[in-house]
Parts: structure tokens; sequence; C-alpha cells
């Protein structure tokens, strides 16, 4: 992890090095909060990576990177404002701390800010990534309203949830990692490849969220434990279910995801259910497919199997993760 | 009026043949229904006019018009919700027909969009108007912070209150006309004092509406009376009133300002007390000094004046209006 650590700390330098406008501050200063609550700038590091995987200068793409990042805090401004969600990483959201209108106005600008950290790259560059980021940044909001619209449907098919999870997460890391390839002057299609490494990683990451959020181990999960069934999410997890089971399951199923009690006895239910159906060794066999799938892409990237070490490893952290 | 007419069908036209994405609908309906409640395609048509004033091709200008026009919207579909707003134009405001979750998030995915008709352009003109764009976009939203922070306090100076007009709507004038220019192949000197011209009569354009709120003939005003009076708005006629009152005056201006009251009383005496300030008369030089301002840097831009009389015609409309 020594490298990532390293790339950590170029974005948090690049971030400081280029502070906001102070007037407003009251448009200002929630960018500036919501940026430093703890994120793991995942996303910049991935623009890094891309860079560094076809050999270019990871300066050049260090601006670019926050892009991403931007773009990402901007995501998450709204959505928690959409979720009526008043904590993020244990600290108070945004819109709970400065308010709802507030967190809309200081989000909207923080998608501007994101555009203009492309700004330094030249013209025919500048052009690629904005397309990219542009394309990126209107399949996420589709995502997002996908799952909205997810949130009040009861029969969602599993293509329809691969492809609203591709959206909501999985394109904006095969963004960041396309980016950072195109600003190394990879060509097109093996920039694509990139941009399919990361897509289907993403998507297994997601689904191992999923299969964390009710299988995890306690001690590292650092949420609380089943979440999802609390909140009568209907993640992979309840889809395969509802998929295998029988009417009686069907039936119980059902009775609990429209139930919104706090007994701890759902859970049990729910699980029992789960294990019952056999949707873990499923979903780890959708992990590992999804995974899989991610590396066959990055095998075929033609650059020296060294260059790929940092791919690689975080695959690792980020799917054989326990928490 | 002829000419405006013709540009004016152009950008609708344009609208209908970029149709939206269709999935999810839920996404793009609010985009249609905004963009379809009978705006003038004012600033759109600025850009037309910045590209027919440098001898352009106004075909080249009718996509990148767009996303000035789609910028808008998403402004007024974020705004609406700030203001608490239940209609726009006598129809229901997105928020209020759709929802406040649509309704950020619609006008989020129309903020991108808007980018994105900037993409037919060649790199080098792309990025000048995406620099251009997204300078402009900050700084609207810098106006509508200011906007905000005004509403709750009670000593804004002259000075503050230009520059907030300013940035919340009349850059976005001027970088409409300057859009334009720049497709045209206008040299950024030129397109720059076009840019001054749209950025000056904008500011008239904005206190003279103060002006028509109190001082307007009803059957031309089309909402109602004074209603910044009734709403405790400190328009520029606030402003200046309370620079020109006595300690009597001032008293009594604030007593009304702090008071929410339907009463017809209250724009009886608010206005009696502005004319007799004679806030009436300084408000209307004050729009003609920023009128003939930016006819002084519409007379310095060097082509044929017979090109210039789309412009001078616009002036007319916009400031000798009486409603």
């Amino acid at each position: 992890m020594h490298s990532f650590d390293k790339f950590h700390e170029l974005v948090s330098k690049t971030i400081n090095e280029n502070p906001f406008s102070n007037s407003p501050e009251e448009l200002y200063e929630p960018m500036d909060y919501i940026l430093n609550i703890g994120g793991k700038r995942i996303r910049p590091i991935l623009t890094l990576l891309g860079t560094d995987l076809f050999g270019g200068e990871i300066k050049e793409s260090l601006k670019p990177s926050l892009a991403i990042e931007f773009f990402h805090n901007f995501s998450l401004m709204h959505d928690d404002i959409m979720d009526n969600a008043s904590l993020r990483r244990s600290k108070m959201t945004v819109h709970e701390k400065y308010g709802v209108n507030t967190a809309i106005l200081s989000g909207d600008a923080m998608l501007v800010r994101a555009y203009q950290f492309l700004e330094d790259l030249e013209p025919v560059l500048f052009k690629r990534c904005t397309q990219l980021f542009s394309q990126t940044a209107i399949e996420v909001c589709e995502g997002q309203q996908f799952d909205v619209n997810y949130e009040t449907r009861l029969n969602v098919t599993y293509e329809e949830y691969i492809n609203m999870i591709s959206l909501k997460t999985s394109v904006l890391l095969g963004a960041a990692l396309k980016l950072g390839a195109i600003i190394a002057g990879a060509k097109e299609e093996e920039a694509d490849k990139l941009y399919q490494y990361g897509l289907n990683l993403g998507i297994a990451y997601q689904l191992k969220d999923d299969y964390l959020d009710v299988f995890g181990s306690l001690e590292h999960l650092g949420k609380k434990h089943a979440g999802d069934i609390f909140e009568n999410k209907k993640t992979i997890l309840y889809i395969s279910a509802l998929e295998a089971a029988n009417e009686e399951q069907k039936e119980e199923l059902l009775y609990w995801y429209n139930s919104n009690t706090d007994n701890i006895d759902k859970i049990y239910a729910v699980e029992k259910l789960f294990r019952k159906l056999n949707v873990n060794k499923k979903l780890s066999m959708l992990i590992r497919e999804f995974t899989n799938k991610a590396h066959k892409f990055l095998d075929e990237i033609d650059v020296p199997e060294e260059r790929k070490v940092h791919l690689r490893e975080l695959s690792e952290v980020l799917i054989d993760r326990q928490g």
C-alpha cells in the first residue's frame, strides 16, 4: 500500500495548492468541509494510476484528478439531500450542517469547479477529457435516478440492478482511470480497456458492499450490520433471493421487506432465508466473475507487466476486503 | 422585432432537433417541462446575435446557444427550490410538480447537458467556449449566494447590490453574446467589448425590473404590483432610499421592511417615501447610465454600423419597456 499512500498524499497536496476563492464563503466553505471529512481519495488516485500505467507524467494528471474528486464530492452532497442522510463518515452531512439551500448551491458550484480542473490541458486533450467527464456525469445522474425509482418498485430485475450500480458508481471509476490514460497519451482503444477494467471492478466492488453489509464480519464493517435489510433496500441479495424463492419463502421475504421494524428478529429471519437460498454463495461467485472480467481487460492492455502491479494490488484492496 | 422572431424560431427548432434520452424519464421530463413553459429565449438569441454581429454563420452557433439556454433553465430549477417558489410564469415550478429531489437531480443533469452542447466545436474553440462557460457558471452561483446572504442582512451597500445582480444575472447575458462572437472568430478584445455591452445592459435591465416592480404601469406588469416591497426585498430602491433618508424616514422604512403585513397601506407608505426621497428619479438616471455605458462598448466594436442594428433594437426592447 506504500505507493497508494504516496498518491494519496499527492492528491491532498494538490487540493491544498488550489484553494477556493473565499467569497462568498457560504458557497465555498461547504466544499472545503466535505473534501476534508476523511474520504479515501480512491477516484483521483485511479486517475494517477491510469497515467502511471501508460508511462505518463503523474504531475500532468494531478489537477485533472481533482475534477474526478470534486465531481464525486458534489454528487455526495446532493445525494445526501435526496437520501435525507444526516451523517456521512460519522460527520454531519453538508445540508445538515449548512442547510439544504447551501448544499444545493455549493454542490452546483462544486460541479462547475470540477470541470475547471481540466483547463490546464491543451485543447485536444482538454476536449477529449471534458467529453468523457460530461458523459460520465450524465450517467451518474441517470444511475442516481434509477436508484431513486427502484426504492419504490417491488420487482427490480438482476439486469436493471447491475445497470443501476454501473451508472451510479462504476462508470466514474472507469472514467477516472481512462482520464489518466488519455493524459498519458494512450490510444483510445487501450484507454477503453482500462475503462472496462474500472467499470467491471467497480461493479464487483459495489456487489461486495452489498455482501459485506449482511455477511461481513462485524469488527471490520464500521457501520450498522445489515443496515440495508433494516432499510428494506433492494440490493442484489434481495433480488437474487426473490428469484430463487418458492411461494412461501417469497411471502416471508416480502413480509419483512414491507415492515419497518427495528426488531433484530427481522435480520435473523432474512439472513437465514438468504443462506437457505444460497444467496451468499451465488453473490460470491458473481463478485468473482466481475473481478475476473476486469482482470481480463487489464491483461489485454499492451504495457509491460510490471507497470500493472499497482492496479493488481488495487483489485485486492477493493475486492478481498472484509469490511 | 421580425429578426428576433426568426432567431427565436431557430432556437426552438434546435431544441426540438436535439431530443433527450428518454430513460430514466423522471430525469428528463422535468427538463422538457421547464424548457416549454414560455421562456423568451433571450439568452440563446444573444448568442446568435453575437455570431451575426461578427459576420459568422448562425448555424454554427445554434447548438452552442442551447448551452446558455440549458444553463439558464438549470439555474431557474434550483433557484426556485431555494426561493420556495411554487409558480414560474403562472405554471407550477419543477419541484412543486415533480418533488424537490427530482428538481435537484434533473437540474444537475441539465447543467451537464448544457456543457455537452459545445461538443461540436473544434478543440480550440471548444476550450475557449467551455472556459467562458465555466467561469460564468461559477459567477452565477456566487451571485445567487450573495442574493441569499443579503436577504437576511440589513445593510447592503449600493456597490454590493450592483455586484450581486451583475453576477446573478448580467454575466450570463455578456457570456451569451461573447460565446457567439468567439464562434464567429472574433478577436478576444472585440469579443470582450461585446461582453461588456451585455454585462452593462444586463445591469440596466435588472435595475429596470426593480423600477417597474414599484413604478411600472399595472397593465404591463403581468405580476403582482410592488411584490418586492411585500416581500421586503432589499432592491436598489430600498438601498437608495435608506442612503438618502433622515433618521425619521429611516425608522419608517425599517418599520415597514420588518413587517410581514399584506396591508396595502404598506405599499402606499413605502412608495410615497421612495418618491419623496427621489428614488424613482435617481434610479431612472442610473438605468440610463448603465445603458449608455453598454452602448459605448457597442460603439467601439470594429464592425460596420449596419451589423449593429439588431443589438440597438435589443437595448430598446429590454430597457425602454413599460412592464
